[in-house]
């Protein structure tokens, strides 16, 4: 029988083979007694197992809250721990509740992170994964090479529907080809969700008919269930390609559920994500955490970007980008989303580390603060890539290109 | 305007007046530039604003990684910081994503935790909250005033419909109010959901016709939404009377759907909640985290117990129980679900200290590993029930009822 292995890295003040066996307990038959009906057949079958303990720095203070150290030491290890698929079948709920779930709360572990996930074939029949994926999006966006250059409506959330609209037109004419709502404006007072809809889908076809070129615009939806579903249709109805969703705020079954309407490319917003994996020793590193969304079916993922404005270090964001367009059975690659203060002058490191233009490369301020105006904050972005591709450095980018040279004067020193 | 307010506890290495600054900045309409079309007007109406900063420790190691400080201080405050409710509406996950989202990506944080949220009364008219909560739990199981003494079946996973059907029968002969899967369980190999919710269900009801009382069973319908949706109607058409949801694993808008329905009690399983509280700087609290599922219209909600297996400390199993107890709106509040190692004996604690009956206290191995059977496994935790509150010390319990005794004589060192 086929199994799913999560791998995790832990502390304990314990030797960590034997708190290897109480999370392997826990997640399967465990309670704090033995109890009737726990045959060692059922056990066989059904148990978790671990399959691998490799044991790696000892530390002096405790990660976390949890069991004391006797001897003021606590244990680090990388343990593998794997499950029988019999016991959930390809519920994606309970595969989490299963790799995740109480374990956080066993007092033998002063650290937990899950690192990653090893599905079984299986998965790779009963998940098709994205529909669209980045080859999808590429053919919705007609962008065959480079990366797509998108854009965040800001301010985040006040503007009418009509300023929405117009800053869509500016954008639009500019070139971009990529626009999203804010994560923090699904809804609100002055720019209801249908009517944002509309507005923008009509700026968008038009542009489209007379220019060939359809910007791809992701519509926040998240909202819920029933609510999610007609958004759904609406931007379906107004000929749009691109819902969002805010992840982690939504949660996994309703995600799926928009996900499998299998018509618009999904954009999975991850905000919230910092609470998840921000701590070392606690949550979920996002190796693990993009399958889980891959297999829901999400096409974009945010993996945040290098030198970016957050806590998040460039080995990590580096490390995310590769998990995205790392292949899951035979499944579309989801294309990793670079967002968080960028502008341009990151395209040449974001390269030299990736050497991939598979990317939904996002700047907000970035474009449309340019001194030169928005169309001329597109250029800049388009500029830096093809330099960056090309092998220029940045400052032979910006001694060739004035768009591009306008942006390093501003934003430079960001 | 209305605004909802988020209370965080908060670790900077800068002036915590200007980091909650930044919060506000980020969760509104913030870039890392300003951009054209944020009018005064518009920030006046829709910014979040920071109504409080309170300073409290300050500490030489900062709690999470982030920015450093030139100084080796960290300054620790709790921050009030509040948003109009015209910028999402009546929308959960939205209101999650501004209250939570992107500010655990702040570098200027080096500790961010949502520690309460002051809902507006509009709320209260919008959101129905708990169908059932704790009055409709006690009417459908027919206990008045006394704990619902709950077990969970066990071995969690691997047990046939057979086996649990009749394990079932015993335990409602025993006198059981409450039974669960384990959150490991909601379809497995040898216990398909819908033969395992007939099996059930024709002991429950052939039990509830001889005697009156009929035993409350949550099945774990955790999935993917149309098969809960199917399962919820399974569970219906049985004539069951609860259905469990794994919270965090399933998602607020697919569990606010389920609650939606308001014919079955929603017992919330929280599994994966130590990964979002654990560290006492990152994530969510649990008064913070009840009052959004509480919303959502869960009935039942999990807290640990008094003297638990896990990692948890007595003062916060306190006060989460105080947190269910305290009065949302005009919503039916929410019953406290005491589990994880109870076995009797820590009633007395959990009545010293919370001073209520209004919970449902649930016993795995305390029942079920009773060395005089199951019957008396129940029997002993509503003896120790009715001598805590009668004022009777554990000791004095033992001597009087042999049943009770015999707990103490199995689990009283656990």
């Amino acid at each position: 029988m086929e199994r799913i292995i999560g791998t995790y890295y832990i502390e304990t003040p314990y030797d960590p083979e034997k708190a290897a066996a109480v999370l392997a307990g826990e997640q399967s038959s465990g309670t704090f007694v033995a109890v009737p009906g726990e045959t060692e057949e059922l056990k066989q079958r059904f148990a978790a197992r671990v399959e691998d303990v490799a044991l790696l720095e000892t530390v002096d203070l405790s990660a976390i809250p949890g069991a004391v150290s006797s001897t003021g030491k606590y244990h680090r290890a990388r343990v593998k721990v794997s499950w029988s698929i019999e016991n959930f079948g390809y519920n994606l709920p309970v595969m989490v509740s299963s790799l995740q779930g109480n374990l956080y709360e066993i007092t033998q572990f002063t650290g937990l992170k899950l690192m990653d996930i090893e599905l079984p074939s299986s998965f790779g029949q009963q998940f098709k994964g994205p529909e669209f994926g980045i080859a999808g999006c590429r053919q919705l966006t007609g962008i065959a090479e480079r990366p797509l250059i998108g854009t965040i409506i800001k301010p985040s959330i006040g503007l009418t529907v009509v300023d929405t609209a117009a800053m869509v037109q500016t954008l639009a004419d500019a070139g971009i080809d990529f626009i999203k709502d804010d994560e923090l404006l699904s809804s609100s007072a002055n720019s209801r969700f249908e009517d944002r809809v509309a507005g923008i889908m009509k700026v968008i076809n038009t542009h489209a008919d007379k220019t060939g070129k359809k910007v791809m615009y992701a519509f926040n939806l998240s909202g819920e269930m029933d609510e999610m579903l007609s958004r759904y249709e609406t931007i379906v109805k107004h000929g749009g390609t691109c819902a969002m969703i805010s992840i982690n705020s939504v949660g996994l079954s309703a995600v799926k559920k928009i996900c499998d309407q299998r018509q618009l490319a999904i954009h999975a917003h991850r905000n919230g994500w910092g609470m998840l994996t921000r701590h070392p020793l606690l949550g979920i590193d996002f190796r693990a955490y993009q399958k889980i969304w891959r297999l829901a079916g999400v096409d974009q993922l945010h993996v945040n970007g290098i030198k970016n404005k957050f806590w998040e270090t460039d080995d990590s964001v580096v490390n995310s980008i590769e998990a995205c367009l790392t292949p899951l059975f035979d499944q579309k690659n989801v294309i990793p989303v670079v967002s968080s203060g960028q502008w341009g002058g990151q395209a040449f490191e974001t390269w030299r580390r990736t050497q991939t233009q598979d990317l939904l490369y996002m700047a907000g301020g970035g474009i449309m603060a340019h001194p030169m105006g928005v169309a001329a904050g597109v250029a800049a972005l388009q500029q830096a890539w093809s330099s960056a591709v090309e092998g220029l450095t940045l400052e032979e980018a910006a001694a060739t290109y004035p768009e591009f040279a306008k942006s390093v004067e501003k934003f430079g020193d960001k």
